[in-house]
């Protein structure tokens, strides 16, 4: 795989130029954040027209998720979870939690190990989580602390994958999947429906 | 503050002689892991007699935590944590997790950043965690699956650190200690005292 840049547009495969275009946003949005990435700045670094990275991967979001290779559209995963009966909001998410997160080899699991050590990743991670998941809270959560409440359930997922797959604790990497996924739901189903997040 | 081996057993201020030994325990617990450095090694990197490091700090559990700068006794902690009445257990476990690992400047941060790049020190936190934690959960928790239940409490409190201190995501760093502490004690007590964990 050859990424040496060559003046104005990329002719040929296309799929060379979408591999080109995706390793150029990893680079973009590593360096100077997700907000101020622009479309325009990758499709420089990629050597394509704008208008090609959108035809391609569609708008910034969308381009993040499949750069990191997250759900392809994350605001369409939360509204299709969104339109699940309340009491089956919780696992739906706890099973993306698991599942994406949780693979062995998941770059978003890259992106959380940069994210500790480089405030720049740290800053892309939390501008993503921000703009996708807590802008979206209120889909997810009736009450009007439902940042606070989806903060809370996406933390404790990110707790379960950090030990699960950085720290390798034993009692976590002996269950399946599903097992996980199991005794994980409750707690999320707390944090988005407890009428009281301090009651007992 | 200097760190030049001299040959024999270090002369003088006892305070430099401590600090030396904390700064010999970081390296070696880092190189190798909890469980297989050794008194005698750390004694031979600050140029010590091992008996000298006991007498100071203590069985190596206690040398840990105090080269970390976490609870100086954390068998004696749990101990005491363990004996109040069950449903205040959960609150006092947070509260150690969220004023201990929630500091801003905690070296247990600084472990939890290097446990995510370096695969020793996640061997020696988790290592840690196991002695610690792991073998003690039954003082916790009453239930047969205690070490599943206390790591997956301490998963999710790991989780909510990361999320306010290395993504300083704003849900929690607005709100004070014991705000946080009011909303994760009930989930804490969920996973330590709920009779089946996978029922809501």
């Amino acid at each position: 795989m050859t990424t040496a840049r060559k003046p104005g547009r990329r002719p040929g495969d296309p799929e060379v130029t979408k591999r080109a275009i995706l390793a150029a946003a990893r680079e973009v949005f590593g360096e100077v954040g997700f907000e101020r990435a622009t479309m325009r700045a990758i499709a420089r670094r990629a050597d394509v027209d704008p208008a090609l990275i959108h035809h391609h991967f569609g708008p910034k979001q969308r381009l993040f998720a499949a750069a990191h290779e997250l759900p392809s559209n994350p605001e369409a995963l939360i509204g299709s979870v969104a339109m699940l009966p309340r009491d089956e909001v919780a696992e739906a998410v706890v099973r993306v939690y698991v599942q994406v997160l949780g693979a062995k080899t998941s770059p978003l699991l890259s992106l959380i190990r940069a994210a500790t050590t480089e405030e720049s990743a740290a800053r892309m991670l939390r501008e993503y989580i921000d703009s996708i998941l807590i802008e979206n809270a209120h889909k997810l959560c009736p009450y009007p602390d439902a940042k606070l409440r989806v903060t809370l359930m996406g933390s404790s997922m990110i707790g379960v994958v950090f030990a699960l797959r950085i720290l390798s604790l034993d009692e976590l990497t002996s269950r399946s999947e599903e097992d996980l996924v199991a005794v994980l739901a409750p707690v999320a189903d707390r944090y988005l429906n407890a009428p009281d997040l301090t009651k007992a």
